[in-house]
């Protein structure tokens, strides 16, 4: 492995409610503080406040100073991580705190070794994209970088909706929802609703009706260059990007989905493994 | 076919806002009236009320005196019908005002010749049981003819849960919910979630998680007889009946789903076949 | 548990090559020899000739004569025995050398407590029915435990059939074939079929159609009363039965399946659940 | 649509045994004669042969010479022209003598209209590629365009396997067999198996177990530079190319599939369009 850019302004960050994230936290305060890399840590690790060693920042501090953002929990901590920093430009290692993650794969284990060696140039860079939409006569857009969720919002009720890849129509279906997700997010949700699994390397969307009452419309796999286009028709529905944040519609709505101009830069340790990960968190066979 | 009962309290209903419900009542009473038969209806069908040929009823009086009821509209308000009066032992005949339906099966254009067949003694006879739900800690229960949903309520947010069958541990789960279907409700919304198809005459019950996290719990197929027991801990779900009502859980819920004691006589007209309706609705080749 | 019927006469059979069969039989042989029971093995087990505690016995005298069969192996062994023993009412007990098994249920480890008990009519008994297919034109019959398949029997070659229940038409379909299973084969091949799982004690068949061109058609489950018919029109197939034996068919074939007159008597060790039967080897979830 | 390159050496060929072939063949001559192209058929078309206007070319001339291949029949003929002149670089435009194929798409109603103007330059032009599998051992490669299919070659059995792509070890799985698909294949065999629909645009391989033993290993679609590697051992097993030509493996086996460098150039009027066939070949609803 050639050695790569050594980091040097590392922050660290958690979104898990883990009591072992503060010890984590300070062991990697220790492994650091033994090398010419300034540390430092956002709001929710509040209680390193007291360490020298560490010092709090704000976003804005950390987007346009940090080279490296080490999240201490699980693909959840991750995924928040990723929508915070990740989507403007830091990249993101992991520490693991449960079983190996899809996103976060350094075992507390291995912590030292692991940390030692990444910061050292040893690494691996896995770039994955996130899915944007935007909603029509909206200004805003959201991002998501495991999926996007149409949805009719309550229980035991179906949306009606057309589906539209570079404005060539698909099909109209009605089903309880529709889920919009990146290779990243094809272990996730979209596995639950029936789609395949994704290699990250690929540059794809995968669309998979959820409960639909048609039985004919298989997941579909398109190039995350084309554009997406949801038409719902007078009704009520909510869009959720990554099961954090969600948006109500109603009316007429057109929702655009495309691949999102920034992208995450993951950092792995060296040896990681896409196909480890899914035999390990899928029950995959290996004898 | 052997002659059986003659109908001679005949009741109209409708939930459907076709606008071709009112013609079609009109012909419906101008059929019976050549006929001995007494003819009512219910307040869904007001602007009867000039009819001097039918009266208006309260659901009671229909309950005690009528010997069948005569649902104007489709599958939906068969469903209707069903809870407020099949499950008071008001047998049931579906005129559909759109394709064929699995529970409504005579066609305008037919209503006629299968109208006066029927009165006559020449139908089918098709016991139908509903499913019913007790919560512990309520004194109430609930009933539903197609299916039971367990359900987080919200989009993007699984329950977690543990399923019983006569106090025996099957498994646990975590999904965004799950589908108790009756095999009425096995052509419904139990399919869209990947359950099997039940004949009408099998006595069983169909339990389908929808987006499960696990792929290994396939649908499972229990005997009526058993009782379904579902345990959540700590978290807010809601409880769906036949997509109609719903109930909303929180804290530690303990559900538990039976046949009930009642069950819908739905009559067919001679010539009625399950399978028909199946390729019909459900694009089922034939050639 | 009430006290059952005590065995007396007991033969010990095996199909499987795992070099522990012997031992295990040996055993038995011992646990069995201080009891008051007659002990014998058929021609599965020659190398227990030279031991004086059990004599060899041919097929008819087995079936003639003894009260139980113990299946040493794994489920294989016991669908074996099933044919042989089990099809004419001899009841079986399954040993299981490897893990845990749906049919065969005694470890290794629990073999002398296990069996004195069941020996001593402490055990619990569990009906399950054969399929029984006959082919139009063909006076023989076979029968299957688990499940009858129908295939094209050469690879990337789909058979066209018609599906007929209870003489009512049902679908035309094309697929690699089909799959028809009792609900002891539900767990087996049908389920990689993507069929649903159906308990032991319902009465039911499922028709899981093997790659189908349409996917319409869901797995279908019809009482066991029922008869199924599949026509074939112009093709070579291959009928095929618990993957054991097949018959090659040609022309335009008729194949009738019903439930078989005799059923299989499982005996268990008090305290089997199928239900940890399917957590332990589909990998179910219990925590 | 910007003109293209004019088609001037134009060769029939079909492998359907519709009676109208004939009569589109002379009707395509009769269109062609008033152009300035030269005219042609293969040995499939022998009946034209006392046509003055085309004469009876060799696979060897066609390839060198023709610089259109117009298949006649429907998407079975347009896979058997892919292999033989497709894959040797003669673009290839389809007569659909059926309903709308994938890769078949001039109704013959519209034969001379579309014919005169993909003549004329007019027409797009759908690369696909084609995949190519190799056995340690054996020098000979193979083609598929559709699907490489690895199986037990017999009912009722299963294979045992081992995945690897690019080297790196996915998963072993029991099953009756594993589909490798092209997004051309996509709408095929594979998707009897529950692959997704891969847009023909996307450069990627989907895997799909075929009746897998274990639920948990969902298709998986990887990008079209990977080399997927399978992995038999001490088995009898069948590889099938596009459901056409197929070989016996036994003992170890070991199967390379890469993208092959060859690929077809497909032709197709103006207006077509990949979803309509979607919808008019899978169901899918559109209204």
């Amino acid at each position: 492995m050639v050695k790569k850019k050594k980091f040097s302004k590392i922050t660290l960050s958690t979104s898990s409610k883990d009591r072992r994230v503060i010890s984590i936290a300070r062991q990697i305060i220790e492994i650091l503080s033994s090398l010419e890399v300034e540390i430092s840590h956002d709001k929710s690790l509040l209680s390193l406040n007291k360490s020298k060693n560490s010092k709090l920042l704000s976003t804005e501090e950390i987007v346009t100073s940090s080279d490296l953002l080490i999240a201490i929990g699980g693909d959840g901590t991750m995924l928040n991580c990723s929508r915070i920093y990740g989507s403007n430009d830091v990249p993101l290692l992991g520490i693991n705190l449960g079983k190996l993650g899809f996103l976060s794969d350094i075992a507390p284990n291995d912590v030292t070794t692991s940390l030692l060696e990444v910061i050292n140039g040893k690494y691996l860079t896995d770039k994955r994209f996130f899915l944007e939409a935007s909603i029509k006569g909206d200004k805003e857009s959201f991002i998501a970088l495991n999926e996007i969720v149409i949805h009719s919002g309550s229980i035991a009720q179906m949306i009606e909706f057309e589906i539209f890849i570079n404005d060539s129509f698909v099909y109209r279906q009605k089903a309880d929802g529709l889920i919009i997700s990146s290779p990243t997010g094809s272990t996730a949700y979209s596995l639950s609703g029936g789609g395949p699994i994704v290699h990250p390397e690929l540059c794809a969307f995968v669309l998979t009706p959820m409960l639909p009452q048609s039985l004919t419309t298989s997941p579909l796999v398109v190039s995350d260059h084309s554009e997406v286009k949801i038409i719902l028709k007078n009704q009520k529905a909510t869009l959720s990007f990554d099961s954090h944040n969600s948006l109500l519609l109603s009316g007429k709505s057109e929702i655009k989905i495309n691949k999102a101009e920034s992208q995450l830069n993951l950092i792995h340790p060296k040896g990681h493994d896409f196909f480890e990960a899914c035999r390990t968190k899928l029950g995959w066979s290996s004898h």
